[in-house]
């Protein structure tokens, strides 16, 4: 078998485009995947998911629509399902997600973000 | 709703001990836990799951029976199920786990190494 580490920012270096998650690896249905955000998202939410969020460098605003949560670095948050939310980085951001395989980043509205949801890197 | 960020530093500083994972968060049936670890654990595997390990700081020897994989931080591991693995550190190393909820840490092994799987922190 061939076993071998994941190292976030090797991965991290292989691509610039923001808000269009990489699959990094899979633990059962579920894929971790690695994403470089700036600017605002759309509002949206995963009606069947939570959605894990671990800031690897720089800050994240997770806007909801009753609060937000400030993520620096070695922070992580969880979506919960069916809770509207917005990824908004002023700066650059890298990020760890965690979600159920075949998860769309903007959930149940297709827009300009939609990404991919099945690219490996 | 109460939405906060998790930090896994201020976690990490609330305990001491050793191969006792603390859970931290919960997406869906599935736990992040957090553990401090020093020394070499045990054989074991998980037959229903597969686990994944990342290193939050120094560095993690997962031993295999036909190999070894080498964390370090910012480095993570996904060790498929049924595959016996076992956890060694030289020095105190911390550990995100990322798993279903319930898994025992030690696998179908029963041993002095078993934890509680319930622990919050």
């Amino acid at each position: 078998m061939d076993f071998q580490s994941i190292n976030f920012q090797e991965k991290l270096q292989k691509f610039s485009e923001h808000w269009s998650p990489k699959i990094i690896a899979q633990m059962n249905d579920y894929h971790f995947k690695i994403v470089k955000v700036m600017g605002e998202f759309i509002w949206h939410d995963h009606p069947e998911t939570d959605e894990v969020f671990v800031v690897l460098k720089g800050q994240l605003e997770v806007q909801l629509r009753d609060g937000v949560v400030l993520l620096n670095e070695g922070e992580m948050f969880v979506v919960p399902k069916g809770v509207e939310h917005r990824p908004v980085a002023g700066e650059e951001c890298h990020i760890l997600l965690v979600e159920p395989a075949g998860t769309i980043n903007t959930g149940d509205v297709t827009s300009e973000r939609t990404a991919a949801n099945d690219v490996w890197i």
